[in-house]
């Protein structure tokens, strides 16, 4: 069957990806290495995305605010861990000034110390809480901030792998450890919750083993979630700090009984990878497809315009038809409809829309508006043109637009579990398993934490994704060591 | 009388004026020079600009998206005007990588070419422009964005003057010079209602004279504001770029005719800055005063727990009272509340709401409850204590808040009104009139346009603020050179 790209996800995954980025107009490479323009539909698919956990954010009690944008190495080099896991990868301010020299402007007026464009703010963010938290009064301390931050990418990718990126960056800080544990735990449940209920992106939710936790943290909870090429993706992290950034910034707090304590901190970020994984998980052959809660617009009415005669009859019925549509609802909130009035061909705005991941499509005619029909398409099964009488369709739209959204997560759900085996229990069969040209989906089994672990999965590229929440109990042998060991690991390829 | 801040705005209006934000908590500088922490009540009020701008911004038809924080050098130098205005204040990323030496963590891995940090992102839109724009059916193309940018700071003053602020740039380009020109000042208009409607802030609208340009532009547009201690804030500008931009970049499209022409460019702006003009605007001798559209709370519910016996039931009182609040609407949006359950007296919170400007703080103890009556001051008169029946209050608290943004509004415009002169006719009064250690006000007066006038006006740290859309067209002598001149004019300091 012809597809609507010219690639599709069996060819060539990778390049199928930026197909469909590129064919939704959603974002491109710039010509600032390893960084990207965010173009209005990616944005508008991000800010939804935002909105969404912003609200969550605050429900659970943390308040927005904003930290500077450099940060100094000499408060960079106080945890060594973290500017270990950070140094190979960083933005250097050295001058602040540009002066003509020639026919080149070159850097001028060289800083005193140099600094670095964040790669993460608990450095500078624990700076500030050591200076504001005085009792335990003070505390809980629940701080959040939507930013940039900068990785320096030798090997970029679209939303998943660029220099800057944008997130949110939540830094809490708690008088008891418990207390701070119980808040990391909170924040997956939230990003859980995001990731699942409003992007339909199934997740395991489970704890990071040592050789992939956060430079400087004591536990790494994340989300992993399952692209249709079988790889993982890291779709959120929390992380459980301790003490370790409190004991190198100094968040001390005077106990109730005047003894002066070191706080425990978290920290919890998600980015604009999300895009990445949304694209990853719900896109077809034919282009983007968005989850209604995602998606800038829920219906698009494409009017068709055949003659003179007929136009503004078409055009005030497509108005129309958009205002009664309004006033539905889809999943709780209003549905959203533009009329495409672009200066184009009716079949090529369609493809457009289809491309673009709309969940609806419909296409106005003067047959329609004389009719009183509404001919449509939904986005999971575009092959399938629908005619409904238009109050009828106006009646079930928000349905039509939520079956659309059970279609997406059962499809997910489906892949997911075709793709997760949970029958290898030896460490050449794992091996076996996982080709170096192939991805190979999840495998679960058992792990031992021994050291060498890691290095052994390494060159197979392979990770251990997570220990999952939900663990058996039950006693068995190490997939990579087959020494005697009780944890479920979930092993992979990764993004 | 007794004053809630230990300065008042007559001793020291700078330091009075850092004091309101201390005590609202609003911001404080941070480690890195220049550049401020925002704080959560500081960031409440941004976020309220924002949304309210962002969806004016929306509603005349521009898409948000996001640009790289990073320029090329060579990508800045292409507007020799704009290098030439920007070159002197940047920050420069030279390395991507830190290494430990020694002790200290040092710049390592140097880039081929420097990169800047965005002062703003003409350069780097207008690259994309030229790539995306073929004909006159892709234009208009109206952009936005939420952004940081920097520009180096020596002499920092929080929301002020930062090195990072925090903006929206909207960046469109047309296929002609009138819708350009159109452009500019309907984005003139919205930042006037936002400034005027929703922040209560008058503001006079004109034209920059040439040397208070943006560099690169055509005309630069502004709406000027009038702090407390007479200066004009500049509250945010609004640019016809003409073809200057679209040469440099070459962003140029096929017109109908077949023609190939350059498209006409506009940009616009407006950042962090305003939460300081709301601050020099509103705030009084007690601390900050928030218009309600702008204010995170527009009701503080202070509980007075005398003791345990009727701890429970004035809690519980108070949040009822809450929820009979959050069913009114003031301005036409839901009146928001917040019952302070801190651990601290009912007096100290009382003043602490107070310094952070709500326009509504209501005291309710155990006769409060038992006679259901509700104790409150309004931001605007906090000597005055009222007691309202119950209900009463709930149904008038509405209009409360909207009459006391009444006052705000009337008291902004009176001073204004009473800082404003338009008697002065000659050179020496005008110097006479702006002594070096004051302010001034405004002064309405000619100007003729001559190229010696901004450094004559610049000995007296004076400049034209604007050439005000409202234009008397009547004859006169330039108030600085004495030459005939037509065109109105607002003289004043500036921040």
């Amino acid at each position: 069957m012809k597809t609507a790209l010219r690639i599709t996800r069996e060819q060539n995954f990778a390049d199928w990806y930026q197909e469909v980025i590129k064919e939704a107009d959603m974002a491109e490479p710039s010509g600032v290495r390893g960084c990207m323009v965010i173009k209005p539909w990616g944005w508008a698919a991000w800010e939804h995305i935002q909105a969404r956990l912003d609200a969550m954010i605050k429900a659970t009690g943390h308040r927005n605010c904003y930290f500077p944008l450099f940060i100094p190495v000499e408060l960079l080099a106080k945890e060594a861990a973290h500017v270990e896991g950070f140094a190979k990868e960083m933005a250097v301010v050295t001058h602040h000034r540009l002066v003509q020299r020639g026919d080149k402007l070159v850097p001028d007026a060289e800083l005193e110390s140099p600094l670095v464009v964040r790669p993460t703010s608990e450095t500078i963010i624990g700076e500030a809480m050591a200076r504001w938290i005085g009792s335990y009064r003070d505390l809980p301390l629940k701080l959040n901030q939507w930013a940039n931050v900068v990785r320096w990418e030798l090997r970029p990718r679209l939303f998943l792998r660029t220099s800057e990126f944008l997130w949110q960056e939540g830094h809490t800080a708690h008088a008891s450890e418990a207390e701070a544990r119980e808040e990391t735990l909170t924040m997956l449940g939230v990003y859980r919750r995001l990731v699942e209920d409003d992007m339909l992106i199934p997740v395991i939710a489970g704890e990071k083993t040592p050789g992939e936790r956060f430079p400087g943290a004591v536990e790494t909870h994340t989300i992993e979630a399952m692209m249709q090429d079988g790889k993982a993706l890291q779709a959120g992290t929390s992380h459980f700090l301790g003490t370790n950034f409190a004991a190198a910034a100094g968040i001390k707090f005077q106990d109730k009984d005047g003894t002066e304590k070191l706080a425990n901190t978290t920290s919890w970020g998600v980015s604009t990878r999300l895009v990445g994984a949304l694209i990853m998980t719900h896109s077809d052959d034919d282009g983007l497809r968005l989850p209604p809660r995602i998606a800038p617009n829920h219906v698009v009415i494409v009017p068709i315009l055949r003659d003179e005669a007929s136009r503004a009859a078409v055009l005030e019925s497509a108005e129309a038809l958009a205002a009664s549509l309004r006033t539905q609802a889809a999943s709780g909130e209003p549905v959203r409809v533009e009329v495409d009035l672009r200066d184009d061909a009716a079949a090529n705005k369609r493809w457009g829309w289809i491309k673009k991941g709309v969940p609806v499509v419909v296409e106005l005619g003067p047959r329609d508006v004389a009719g009183g029909t509404v001919a449509f398409t939904r986005r999971d099964a575009i092959g399938e043109k629908h005619s409904l009488p238009r109050d009828q369709f106006v009646g079930t739209v928000g349905r039509e637009i939520e079956a659309y959204g059970d279609v997406l997560w059962r499809q997910a759900l489906d892949y997911r579990a075709a793709q997760t085996l949970d029958g290898i229990r030896e460490f050449a069969a794992l091996a076996a398993h996982f080709r170096p040209e192939g991805s190979g989906g999840f495998v679960l089994g058992k792990w031992s934490g021994d050291p060498g672990i890691d290095a052994k999965l390494g060159e197979l590229g392979l990770s251990v994704r997570c220990l999952p929440q939900e663990q058996s109990g039950t006693e068995g042998k190490c997939l990579v060591t087959g020494l005697p060991a009780t944890l479920d690991a979930v092993y992979a390829k990764a993004y």
